[in-house]
């Protein structure tokens, strides 16, 4: 273990080990799969994801092996991060809170399964954004497996693009989690662009 | 591949793959290792971290391979994700746009560097959140290496808990980004808490 000398001997109060990374995205991970040679169908929320690899683009969600969803993940190879607007709140907020087991969860939360263009697992039609995603790599942390799906199409609904076709963050509306709250971002005061601090 | 029936036809506009995941949080990873048998620090800004993992806790970061922290952590397998709050945002920028190998960077983004309480990497004494991290498993994706965390130890500033001891989102203010820009959460309009469709 190499120490180097502090700046400061200054020290924070130490807690008790927890996921405390803030802010994280709100995100319905949608996917389809085998169950007892029956297809089935799942949307689930989760605010476990981030993105792994810039090229080929890449993004991480963590799910528990005991959820509805992880056995269609793993069957198929397959899932898509679903990126919902702060009007979604209500919805998303009830995936976190169903069973794909109790019944089909796009039915149960009023949501419409949409085909993909490159996966078989379906879309959230009312999400502005999906990533459409193949599994390169899943890790086995402990609590939740880590699959890391490279993003093979993204899909974007035209009222969220500017006027040269690309996404634009404050028309999306995004969806934030953090504390045990969801949390909508301040479209209305942003800080700055990357790199300002040099010019 | 498993393609259901879905509810509907309608499809959005298909894009490039590319990492449209919102919001991410802007967060500062610091490390030190050695260098060519010197020991060196280093501080980096990265917006693709996510958890990895509960139980126990993990952190995923992602890092360029030409990068001079990605050597500092795959020489001492550690690093710590620190995460700074809006008012950081200048130095968050610019330590993203700065690289080790021009000098001390927590120096010249004017931070100060604070030691951990299980590992050897620095602290970033400003921010109020400091998640400790050993290295568990690292996965190559191409771009960038996958470096994911287990956390060993959080420390946080006293001014962001609450009477209970535990970290207080509002209190800690922390920086988001998306579409090349900087944003805060907007904490004066929570949305509702985990479970709240339910009730």
């Amino acid at each position: 273990m190499i120490r180097l000398a502090a700046d400061t001997a200054h020290t924070k109060k130490v807690l008790r080990p927890g996921p405390s990374l803030y802010p994280l995205p709100a995100v319905l991970v949608s996917c389809a799969g085998e169950v007892d040679g029956v297809p089935r169908r799942n949307v689930l929320t989760l605010a476990w994801a981030g993105i792994a690899c810039g090229e080929p683009p890449m993004v991480s969600v963590a799910v528990r092996p005991t959820r509805f969803s992880h056995g269609l993940i793993v069957s198929s190879g397959e899932f898509v991060v679903n990126v919902p607007s702060v009007a979604m709140c209500r919805a998303v907020d009830l995936c976190g809170n169903l069973s794909g087991r109790d019944g089909d969860k796009f039915a149960l939360a009023g949501l419409t399964a949409a085909p993909a263009s490159q996966v078989g697992a379906p879309l959230v039609a009312e999400c502005p954004i999906s990533l459409e995603c193949r599994v390169r790599h899943t890790f086995s942390g402990g609590s939740h497996d880590l699959f890391i799906g490279e993003i093979v199409a993204v899909q974007a609904d035209e009222a969220v693009l500017d006027a040269n076709g690309k996404i634009d963050i404050v028309k999306v509306d995004p969806l934030c989690y953090g504390g045990g709250f969801y949390w909508p971002l301040e479209l209305g005061r942003r800080l700055g662009d990357y790199g300002f601090s040099r010019k």
